[in-house]
């Protein structure tokens, strides 16, 4: 792994000077590589990536909270997560170049997995969190005032909001299909019910979501479906 | 609501001194108590408590980084799931004497709405959220350092780490059980298995979990059932 280049492409690209290389390494470093390397006592990028999660998490609930002052909860946290989701981070973590840099065991990398959605997603993250521990929250601030706010501003994921319709558009791609929600159970006092929603496709469940009414319940199980079908979607490339 | 009372009690406890109060106005509001005042167009604690919940996500695992490092993740993930859930926040909530304060509907606070878990739970994280927006992130840092900190350093979460022998403990205070794991499906490529395991009492199903190997699973599916014994024993309260 050539740290130098990575901390070139850090501080042209968003004017990050690394202090300390150890965090960096660790977000490099694919358990597919420790794994092959085992002699060499290596840490993967796992525990870097709660981190790094985490700290994405709640940099994106204060821009949610300050840029849209009367956004329901309900709508900060479906616009939360279709920001944070895998499709989306792991394009990020291209855009960055960071898939140029990770190190992965040779059965990872032979099949695929620098281009895999999910190893991209965790990446990005792990990248995040070694920032934060490197440079702190505002170098990690720097970093998505660059990749990620121009995207929700412009309006990109509020026009997604909507997955109940984002998934019958996605699903006729493949022609006509008839999509079908189910209440599963209601449970809770009537203060603070949760409903519980299924979604059909053809007769089978493609998706399961939780909401506060069978509104929500419904956008969750659809929000559901969308990634299941992007997972699998993923897969059988 | 004395908003001075509560200033008082922030510089008292945690040395911390606010220094706007639309924040914990806000942070101290239960959506009930807007419901029943709807022409004075207030702004309920839902939105901050979003922010306070990934606040606390986020120190919590900074916290287990730094002070377990050789822990893997998915044990972090486990550990920080214990620490934040509503039972143990709620206990915190009550500790740091909010719930003195938060101001309810006539029908909630006649419901016993004062002391309900998820409640007391959302109020905790309002007034981290609060603070972090009024005070920033050290100063989170500080009532944490004081509330919730000692407590992880203490052992108390690690010794309940073991989620399946925490539940069979818990439920044999009512008598002899059995309990059954079993395996409901297994998905995904070979280097990223994802296994669903549900759990049962008496042949009825009482929670269900995933992991990435059967034992994380088994793990999982006895940590929600867990919660859902908690809830509904504090439904029952």
């Amino acid at each position: 792994m050539d740290i130098q280049a990575f901390a070139d492409l850090l501080a042209e690209k968003f004017d990050l000077h690394i202090q300390k290389k150890a965090p960096y390494i660790e977000a490099l470093t694919h358990s597919s590589y420790v794994n092959e390397n085992r002699r060499k006592k290596l840490t993967d990028n796992e525990r870097i990536e709660f981190l790094g999660d985490a700290v994405l998490d709640l940099q994106v609930s204060h821009y949610l909270y300050v840029h849209y002052p009367k956004m329901p909860e309900g709508d900060m946290s479906r616009l939360r997560a279709l920001i944070v989701r895998e499709e989306s981070l792991s394009k990020r973590c291209v855009e960055c170049g960071f898939d140029q840099f990770v190190r992965l065991g040779h059965g990872e990398e032979s099949s695929g997995g620098r281009q895999r959605e999910s190893l991209l997603c965790d990446l990005f993250e792990s990248v995040l969190g070694a920032i934060y521990l490197d440079l702190g929250i505002d170098a990690v601030e720097r970093l998505l005032s660059i990749t990620i706010y121009p995207k929700i501003k412009s309006g990109y994921f509020n026009q997604r909001m909507d997955a109940k319709t984002a998934l019958q558009e996605e699903l006729q791609k493949h022609g006509q299909i008839k999509l079908h929600y189910d209440l599963i159970k209601e449970e809770g006092p009537a203060h603070a019910k949760e409903f519980t929603v299924a979604v059909q496709l053809n007769g089978k469940e493609i998706g399961r979501g939780k909401g506060r009414s069978k509104k929500h319940a419904e956008q969750a199980a659809a929000l559901s479906a969308l990634e299941n079908h992007q997972a699998s979607n993923n897969e059988r490339k």
